[in-house]
Parts: structure tokens; C-alpha cells; sequence
């Protein structure tokens, strides 16, 4: 009888030998009882999500989970942050993601408008009466950020970001990364846009109430990121899985939904240390209703990675290992745990560094690991695998596979 | 911060179970303890130079190291041979190793024309003479050896070795390997060369000299290995790296200089038994002034791996240990110390057996591993990984990547 799939990613959970810790990882360092019990119960081993010494970013590293190859899918993270906030998108798009913020005679003062959170539907609002040579879309997401989506065809997502990085300095022109009909198309029409967003957005009341309270104007849009709508063949057709995902932040969330899965809302699943775990626990176990596999992403070790702060890292295990426990509840279920990438405390960043990997179910080969860190995995039965073959593994162990052949 | 990377490369350094040895290997058996420090400070595993089973040559084995995939960018061993020895190439030009030789009565009598040393310069220019339909380089290199360079284009890399690779037998006539005009007009110009070379040289006054004193003339040329200079992207675009390279020998030599790094010369760097290790460190320690990455190739384990000599293997491996401690004076550097191939002593040639790899640096992971060897590395957190992985390890750990996707 065939059995379910959950794949808990714990986003960033690799580390390195940390000093502070006597040379142990956060992930060594933490009292994690519950992860430790599917270790001892499952097989463990070390996983390179793209390839070994490849450093994923989140949308590349969770398409390689998912089974596609993020070289041919991996389109830029405009397409992935728009899906993210549920904006709908064909697939000519060219979608990029942006920034509210602020321009002072010709140069960009602050990249987030003072960290704006209020008033920016209104700002949207003006931003979308903006005549354009081409339909389009445009939508606020949390706090200053914003999505911008080009409809149509002969439209090319090769050119490079209107955000200059840095504050001190003018916005950058857009031009053609690749020199195509297309791509010089999309870098006229951002330009205008660009443009134009100043125009509509200087003289807003909204700014101008900002203004009289002492706060920075939001009279600019710099879009970055931006790409083409990957065409992301369906989950459904590709691995034959009715499949659900439940993540905080809308880039994971952007990948999940373009590749068909059912993007599950969870109350309390803020994506940030403040995250309601039980709840996403609970997601899980209730999303099995309908779903035979989903991926479930907790953000948080991630964040205390990119901050370098191997206690909070270290807090947060500790906080996954006191929810993860009820899983054990799962029947017919074979759940990997893992993460997308490491987030070394030391590199405060993304990182190849492989992942620790526990496969836990009924009748998988057990070994001597008993405890879920990347040292302790890295003697498990599994020895080390490639991400893009997870899926393929547990979909193998719950026989959600034909076979390849007589 | 990011750091350096370097690559340790131990010609030849793998190998089995020697019966003389009790079972061990000449690394096992050898006394190592600084290589034994490295490992114990490090992480260790296994690495497949280019695939498992796959027997590498020190030319396609240094090109996967280097991140080139061997199956695309290996052409031949002439053309690396040629830019080993510091000649110039062209993009289009074809390269063959040559022999001074002895004929006699239409029969190669020796291969090395008596391993000829002296007067090889005066040869080489009477058969810089010839009159052939293409512009050709011709240059002596060490005793016997000698490397032709027919340049320009519509030629061909794929033609089959003049040298009979034995003697009491004609030279073979060059024919294309595959039917193509441009490998045709090698041939023919490669037949015609052969021809004239033992024109200029049987009446030459060294032979003549050589003949008086007993010894063998060199009266032919021997072309063999021929190849089209391959088209490698350079390391600096490729990896975004200042690279520098030590190596003993011409033909690891001509790889590196191929894929643009900077050869560094060392004195007393001969690639023999008898190359000066202090030397070869110092230069490392000294090059990384210039460079974020240096592969220093010390060729002696392969010696004598080919020789069959188990006693001499070790003796050689543990001068090397008594050297390379001074590596660990570098400061935020990675360092990799493994092989480009195994050389078994049982075997007295290169083999597809997995090398050990230790790479030490301040914050990686350390496994159980306490010696730097075949069957102790096997254990460690590394696993077995593929030798075209490995720079993007080392950079990945060195923070010298970009990351993939946000």
C-alpha cells in the first residue's frame, strides 16, 4: 500500500564548526531530543541540494528539492516573490520584484522609504493608473516591498536591475543583459515605468503627509530581479503527487505554486523567529487529508544564520525539536528532514556546505546514527545524495513509483 | 571574508593493499604525522578524480580538479605537452609529442635515439629548416623529448601516432582516425614532415659525431599524441580566480598554463624524487601573495607507483610529510591535500581508485579521521565526492562564490 511524504525543511539549518560553540554547529550544540529519536529511528546520511560546493539561494535549493533542475527553471526571482503573494501569471510574464523608496535630487537616499508600512495600497493604486506600452501588474507586498508584473508577449526578463544596491547614487537605466528584440523591449517599457512612477508618486498625498511628519517619501519604484515566467512543467504530471506546501516567506511560496502544488495557509506562520510552530505541525498532519506529499518550510534558522547569531540559531532548534515531536503521529508516512542550503553562523550567509538528512518511516534501513546534526548524519547509511534525488527517494520508500523497466 | 584556497596535489598518491606491506598501503604504512595532523584538524573523505573506475591520465585528472569536464576539453596530450614547455599556441594549431629516434633499415631500432642529451638544439634547428606546405614550430625539451606544433588553419587533432610504440618495426604512416579533410591534411603534412625529417637529420654532423663515439643517431622524428589545441575557458572567467600553479613536470604544467594560470616557477622543482620539497612549500606560501588559489602538483608518488616500488613510495611520501607542515602557517587559506589519480605500486600504473582528501581550514567540519590515508579518509564527513567538485568546495568554503538564486 502505497504511503504519504512529508519533506520538513528547515531553511538554513547547516552550519559549520562554530568556536564559540567548542567547534560544534548550532544544529550539535542545541538539546534536540525529538530530532534525535528520528535519527536513531531513521537513516541518515548528507545531502548537496544542487551539487556539492553549490551555494542554493532559497527558490534555486527548493526547486532542486522539488525534483526540477533549477540551471533549465531557474528564470531570476521576480516570477517566484510574485506567485509568492498570489498574483496571477501567464506565461510570457516577465515579473520583477521592487522596492519602494526614496529619490532626493537624482539619488536614491533611502532604499526602503524608511522602512514605509503604511499607505502603500494608495501608492499602488497611483502606480497602476500609469499608461504603459504594455498591460501590467503591480501589487504591494509586506512593508516596502512590491511586485511588478509585465503581461504579454514578446517580452524578454534579460536586463539587469533598476536598484542600484546602494544609497548615495542615482537609479540605474535599464539595458538588455543579452542583446534580443525582447529583452530591449521589456528595458524601454522599465525605464518609462520608472519614470513615470516618479511622476505619480511625488506629489501623492500619502507622501506628502509623510513628508510634513518628518518621514521619507516613497516617490520612486526600483525594480530588480526580474525574469521571465518560468514554464515549470505541473507536480502533478510530473511526479504524480497530489502535493500541498506550507511556507512563511513568499519566495518559497512563489516556487511551490508555479509548480502546481497547493500553497496551504497556516494562521500564526509568519516565516520570521515569532512563528507559530504548533501550528504549522498541525498544518501538516491536517493537510494529509488531501495531500500524499508536502513540503513544509520553517524559515527561522535561516535568519539567525544570515545574523550570525549561533544562540538565536540554537533557541530556534530548540524550539523546532519541542514541536516536531507530534509528527511521530503520522501513519504510512515517511518523512525527511533536512534544509534547503546551510546558513553558516560564520559565512552569514547562504552556503554548499551539504546538509544533515533523517529519513524517518516504517520500514526504512535504520543505522548507528542517534542523533539529527550534520557530523552525526555524515556517518549514516545514506551516505551523501544530491537534492534533485530526494523526492525520487521517498516517492521510492512510500511506492508512489512505477518501476523504470520489466 | 573570503580566503584562499590551496590544492595539494600528490601525483599518484593512492593505492591498494600491498602484500609486502601486510596489507597496507605505502600511505598507511608510511609515518605521517603532519599529513596525520591535517586530517585530524580536517574534514576527510574519499574523491573519484573523474568518475569511479575511471583511470585518469595527469592531464584529464588536473583538468577535472580544475572544474574543465575531461570528456569535452581533452584534445590529446600534444598541445598540453607544447604549452608545458612554454610554447606559444594558437587556437587552431595541432600539437604532437615527438621522440628523437633511431631507424635502420626502415626499422626503429630505439625510441630515445640512446636517450640522447646532448646536441638536441643543433638537431632541432636543421629540422626547423624543412620545407613544409604549413608554418610549423619545432622545440627540443628534456633529452629525448620534443614537441612539434603545426600551426594555422583547416587542420585536423585526429590522427593516429607515427611512433610504433616498439621497436624492430617500421614507423607507422599518419592516416586520419576519422574521415575528415582537415584530419586528412594533417596526415599528409605530418607523412611529409617524418619523411624530411630524416632527410636533415642522418647526415647531420651530431649524429655523424654520435655514430663516431657508438652511439645511436637520432635520425627520426617520432610525432605522437596529436591534438587541436582545446578551447578552455579561462579560469579567471570560469572561476573568478587569480590562480597560480607549481608543477615539476611539462605536461601538468601545460594544463594549467591552457586554462590561464600562472605558471610559478620554483628552483629545484624538478618533478623527480629528488625535487626540493622546502622549496615547492615556500613558493606555495610565497604565491599566495599574488593568488587566491595555487595547485602545487608534487609528482613523486607516481614515480614510484610506476616503478613498482613500495619502499620507495613511502620513503617519498614521508619527505613529503616532513615538509608540509609549514602549509599550516597560512592564515584563512583551505587547504586540499589529495591526489590526480592512484598510481598502485601492485598496479605501476594510474588507476581509477578513489584518493584520499583531507581539506583543512579554520571553520570546516571535523569528522572522526585522525590519518591522512586511503582506508582512514573512507570514514570521513566528506564521504566520496567527484574531483570536478572539488574547487567548488574549496571556493564555496573559502567564500569566493557567487550564490545561485536568492
Amino acid at each position: 500500500m502505497s504511503g504519504k511524504i512529508l519533506m520538513l525543511i528547515l531553511d538554513g539549518i547547516g552550519d559549520r564548526s562554530v568556536k564559540e560553540l567548542e567547534g560544534k554547529t548550532p544544529l550539535e550544540a542545541a538539546e534536540t531530543p525529538n530530532l534525535n529519536r528520528f535519527a536513531k529511528e531513521g537513516e541518515n546520511g548528507l545531502m548537496d541540494t544542487i551539487a556539492p560546493g553549490i551555494r542554493p539561494g532559497s527558490d534555486t535549493g527548493h526547486l532542486s528539492l522539488l525534483g526540477y533542475d533549477p540551471y533549465e527553471a531557474y528564470t531570476g526571482r521576480g516570477p517566484f516573490e510574485a506567485a509568492g503573494i498570489g498574483m496571477d501569471l501567464g506565461p510570457q510574464d516577465v515579473a520583477f520584484r521592487c522596492n519602494f523608496a526614496t529619490l532626493e535630487d537624482g539619488k536614491i537616499v533611502d532604499r526602503r522609504a524608511g522602512r514605509i508600512k503604511e499607505g502603500t495600497e494608495e501608492l499602488a493604486e497611483a502606480v497602476r493608473d500609469i499608461d504603459l506600452d504594455v498591460d501590467f501588474k503591480f501589487e504591494k507586498a509586506v512593508e516596502h516591498r512590491a511586485v511588478l508584473v509585465l503581461k504579454g508577449e514578446a517580452l524578454g526578463g534579460g536586463v539587469n536591475d533598476i536598484d542600484p544596491h546602494e544609497t548615495g547614487t542615482g537609479y540605474h537605466e535599464a539595458t538588455p543583459l543579452e542583446n534580443s528584440k525582447e529583452n530591449k523591449r521589456t528595458a524601454r517599457i522599465l525605464n518609462k515605468f520608472v519614470r513615470k512612477s516618479i511622476d505619480v508618486l511625488s506629489d501623492h498625498p500619502i507622501n506628502k503627509k509623510r513628508e510634513k511628519e518628518g518621514k521619507l517619501p516613497a516617490n520612486v519604484i526600483l525594480p530588480r530581479g526580474g525574469g521571465k515566467v518560468p514554464e515549470l512543467e505541473d507536480i502533478q504530471t510530473k511526479h504524480d503527487l497530489n502535493a500541498g506546501a506550507i511556507a512563511g516567506i513568499p519566495l518559497v511560496r512563489g516556487v511551490c505554486s508555479l509548480s502546481g502544488m497547493d500553497v496551504i495557509e497556516v494562521e500564526g506562520a509568519t516565516g520570521g523567529l515569532d512563528t507559530d510552530l504548533d501550528s504549522i505541525i498541525d498544518a501538516i498532519i491536517e493537510g494529509f487529508e488531501d495531500n500524499e506529499f508536502i513540503l513544509a518550510n520553517i524559515k527561522g534558522p535561516d535568519l539567525s544564520g544570515h545574523d550570525g547569531k549561533a544562540k538565536d540559531k540554537i533557541d530556534f532548534i530548540e524550539k523546532i525539536d519541542s514541536s516536531v515531536g507530534k509528527l511521530r503521529e503520522l501513519e504510512e508516512t515517511y518523512i525527511a528532514i533536512t534544509g534547503d542550503h546551510s546558513t553558516p553562523v560564520t559565512v552569514m550567509e547562504h552556503s554548499g556546505d551539504p546538509l544533515p538528512l533523517t529519513i524517518w518511516g516504517e520500514d526504512v534501513r535504520t543505522d548507528d546514527v542517534d542523533e539529527f546534526n550534520e557530523r552525526a548524519c555524515s556517518n549514516g547509511g545514506i551516505n551523501r545524495i544530491s537534492g534533485g534525488d530526494l523526492l525520487n527517494i521517498l516517492k521510492d520508500l512510500a511506492d508512489l513509483t512505477e518501476k523504470f523497466g520489466a
